[in-house]
C-alpha cells in the first residue's frame, strides 16, 4: 500500500468513529455471551448494547448491511445485470435470505457442504461454483438437486460430467449444469476447444441440462486502482467471451454467464453477454477491499460501508503505547491489511498471537484501561466470518438479532 | 529459516512418506463426509481408509498421538515435573481425557468459554490461565467453579480479584485462584511488588484461596536453536522466580508454579520451584515447531512426531509444475512455515486463497491428477484445529474415531 492510501485509510478510521452514534466505551461492561443473549430472558436479546457483549464478538451493523444490499441490487439492475451473491462470504442463511428478498437470482456456494447446509435452511436457488471431485460427492450433489430442484452444479472436468450423468440417472433427475470456465490457472476448464468440448458433452448427456457458463476472476477483484482493475478484468475474460459466443453460435444454451465480484461489480456489464455478478464482500467490506480504491478516484473504496466488526476487550494496559486485547488470530485470522481500530487511526493492531491482539500506538484519542472495549474493521471478511458460530446483528449499537453462521467450517 | 534447516525439513518431508504405510493415492476415492462416516452404517466408521474421506479432512494419527502423550508424561516425570496440558491447542474433550488418563494434573484453557465447554464434557480439573475482564464473565467463572470444584481461575488485576471475591460469595464458594505473573508485556501482572500485592490481596479476600502462580513465556517457545531457547527461557523467568520465592517466604501458598510449553518442556525443571508444564503442541506438532531445532542439535525438532495432518483433493492438474487443491486458508490458516506436503519435499504449498491451495514444484515423486489426494503437515496446530468441527482419529491409515472439537470457536 502506498503512503497516500495509508493516510486516507487513517482518515477513514478516524471519521468512522466521528460519525458513529457512540465511541463510548462503558465501564463496567456486562459481557454477555451468546447463551445469555439467547437464553430464557427474551427481552435481553433485543435490548442490550453491543458494548455489553462478551468478546471477541463478531458484529454486523444492520443499517449498513441493508444499505449495502440495496445499493448493490440497484447498481447491478441499472446496468441490466442480475446478482447471484456468493455465500462463501457470509455462510449465513439469514443473510442469504435478505439477499434473495432484495431480488437476487440465487446464491452461490464454493463447496458442496456449504450448499447442503444452506439448502437445509430453506435456500432453494443455489449454484455451486466449483466441481466435485469424488463419486460420493457427486452423488450427494445429485441428491441435493433432487431435494432442491433449482440447484445448479458447476463442472470443469469431462470424467466428472460422466459421473454426474450417472448419479443424476440414479437419482431420477435431469440436473442443471454450468461449465466453470477458467480465468487464470486456479480452477475451471480453459476457454477454447476444451471448454467447448465439455459444454457439448454436457449438452449431449441425457441426464444433464446445460444452463451456461461461469467465469470467476478471483485475481482481478483486489487490483488496486479502478482503471487498472477494469483493464485487467476485461482483458482476462476476453478468451472466455469468445468461447461463450462460440457456444451460442453452436446452439448451446447460454442463458447464464456469471462471475465477477465486489471489486468488479461496476465493470462486468462491459462484458458482452454477461448475465449476473457473484458479489460477496460488498455486504461487509473489510480492510482489504477498503484499500483497492474506487471508480471516483478515491484511494479508499467507499462504494459500500464497512458493516462487519469484531469487538475486543483490553486485557493489559500496563505499558505505555501498548495494549493487549483478547482477540488474536483465532478472532481475526492473519490476513492483511491488519484490523482497523475504529476511531483510533494511530493504532496498529497485530493479531499475530493466537489468543491475544497487540496494539501499539504513539497517540490515542483516549486513555484505555483493562476491561474497556475497542471495535475493529476486519482484515478480510470471508475467513473471519468462518471463525465464528454466531454473528450479532446490531442496529444503533443495540443487539437486534443473533444469527448462526449456518455453514461455518463447511470447507468440504 | 536458514538453508540448512530448509534442507533438513525437505529431507524430513521425504522421509515421512518413505516410512509411512502408504503414500498410495487411490482412484477413484469414495470421499465420505462426517455425516456419512458417523451415520447409520456403523461399520463404516471404523473400517474406511483415510484416503476415502471427504476433504479437506483434519486427521490425527492415533499411534503418534499416543506416543507423544506417553513420551511427554515420561520426560516430565523424569524431571520431577507434572503436566498440565493446555487445551487451547486441541479444544477436544476426547484428547483432554487421554491426557488426563496418562497422568496429567489437569488441563488449562485460555478462555472461559473453552473451560465451560470442556467441563460440560466431564473434564473436572481445569485451570483457566488468563483473567476475566467483565463482571458477567467473572460470575460465570464462579458458577463454573461451583459446578466443577477443582476449577482454578487465574487473576492478574486487583479490581478483578475484588469482583471475583464478590461473585464467589454470591455463588457460596471459596474459589481457587492463581496469580498470572507476566513474562514480557503481553498479559499477566509484572513480577515484583505488583504481583506480591495481588497475591496478598487474594490470600486476604475471604472467598478466594491462593494456590500459587502461573508464568507462561509464549515468546520463548519458538526460539530457534536449543541453546538460545534455553538461555532466553531461563533469563526471562528470573524475576518471576524471585517473586515466587518471596511469596513463599511471606508464607503465601505456592503449591503451583506452572508455565512453559512444548518448546521448553525439557528446560522448565531448571527453574527453581517449578511444578508443572502447560504443554500443548507436542500432541500434534506442526511446521512451526519442526523448525525450532532439538536439544540433540538436529535443526528439525523431532522429540515428538507430527501427528496432525490435513488431507486435500487436487482440483486442477492442467498446468505443468502446478496443482490446485480444495484446501486453502479456510483449511490451513495463513501461518508460516506453509503446509508441508508429506512425501513431496519439492512442493511448495500456498494456502493463500480462501477456498483453494496452490502447489508449485519443479519435481514430484509421481504424476497427480484431479481427484487425487495429498496429505499435509499443518503450519501451526492451534488455529488449524480451531477451523474444524471434527478431527478424524486414524490408525494405520484407517478411521478409528471421529472426535468433535468441543470448544471450537470458543475464543471468548
Amino acid at each position: 500500500m502506498n503512503s497516500k492510501t495509508s493516510a486516507t485509510r487513517r482518515a477513514f478510521l478516524a471519521a468512522s468513529a466521528a460519525t458513529a452514534a457512540h465511541i463510548w466505551v462503558p465501564r463496567p461492561v456486562k459481557g454477555y455471551c451468546v447463551a445469555e443473549v439467547l437464553a430464557p430472558v427474551k427481552p435481553m436479546a433485543t435490548g442490550i448494547s453491543k458494548w455489553d457483549l462478551d468478546t471477541p464478538a463478531l458484529c454486523v451493523d444492520l443499517d449498513k448491511l441493508e444499505q449495502n444490499i440495496a445499493k448493490m441490487q440497484r447498481s447491478l439492475a441499472a446496468n441490466k445485470l442480475g446478482s447471484r451473491p456468493h455465500a462463501k462470504t457470509h455462510k449465513c442463511a439469514a443473510i442469504a435470505k435478505l439477499q434473495m428478498a432484495a431480488g437476487a437470482l440465487g446464491i452461490c456456494t464454493a463447496k458442496l457442504s456449504e450448499a447442503e447446509a444452506l439448502a437445509a435452511e430453506g435456500l432453494d436457488r443455489i449454484c455451486m461454483t466449483t466441481g466435485n471431485l469424488s463419486v460420493s460427492k457427486i452423488r450427494r450433489a445429485m441428491q441435493l438437486r433432487k431435494r432442491t430442484p433449482q440447484f445448479i452444479q458447476a463442472v470443469d472436468y469431462e470424467p466428472n460430467a460422466h459421473d454426474m450423468d450417472a448419479a443424476a440417472k440414479e437419482a431420477g433427475i435431469v440436473a442443471d449444469v454450468v461449465i466453470d470456465m477458467a480465468v487464470g490457472t486456479r480452477s475451471g476448464i480453459p476457454p477454447g476447444d476444451d471448454a467447448m468440448a465439455l459444454a457439448k458433452l454436457v449438452d449431449r448427456l441425457p441426464n444433464l441440462k446445460l444452463r451456461g457458463v461461469l467465469s470467476y476472476d478471483g485475481g482481478a477483484q483486489h487490483i488496486t486502482g479502478f482503471a487498472e482493475r477494469k483493464a485487467r478484468a476485461l482483458a482476462n475474460i476476453e478468451g472466455n467471451v469468445k468461447t461463450f459466443e462460440a457456444m451460442k453460435r453452436a446452439g448451446l444454451n447460454t442463458e447464464i454467464f456469471s462471475g465477477g465480484g465486489t471489486g468488479t461489480y461496476n465493470i462486468q456489464h462491459l462484458v458482452p453477454g454477461f448475465t449476473d455478478v457473484q458479489v460477496g464482500s460488498y455486504l461487509f467490506m473489510d480492510m482489504q477491499y477498503l484499500a483497492i480504491g474506487g471508480a471516483d478516484g478515491n484511494p479508499v473504496y467507499s462504494d459500500f460501508a464497512p458493516s462487519l466488526t469484531v469487538l475486543a476487550t483490553i486485557v493489559n494496559h500496563r505499558f505505555p503505547g501498548r495494549l493487549t486485547t483478547d482477540a488474536g488470530a483465532k478472532a481475526f485470522t492473519l490476513n492483511v491489511p491488519r484490523p482497523g481500530v475504529i476511531g483510533e487511526p494511530g493504532m496498529d493492531y497485530n493479531p499475530g498471537s493466537d489468543e491475544f491482539g497487540t496494539i501499539t500506538f504513539k497517540e490515542s484519542r483516549k486513555t484505555y484501561k483493562m476491561g474497556d472495549r475497542l471495535e475493529m474493521i476486519v482484515p478480510h471478511c470471508d475467513p473471519v466470518v468462518n471463525l465464528y458460530d454466531y454473528v450479532y446483528g446490531i442496529r444503533k449499537d443495540r443487539v437486534e438479532a443473533v444469527w448462526p453462521i449456518t455453514a461455518r467450517g463447511h470447507s468440504q
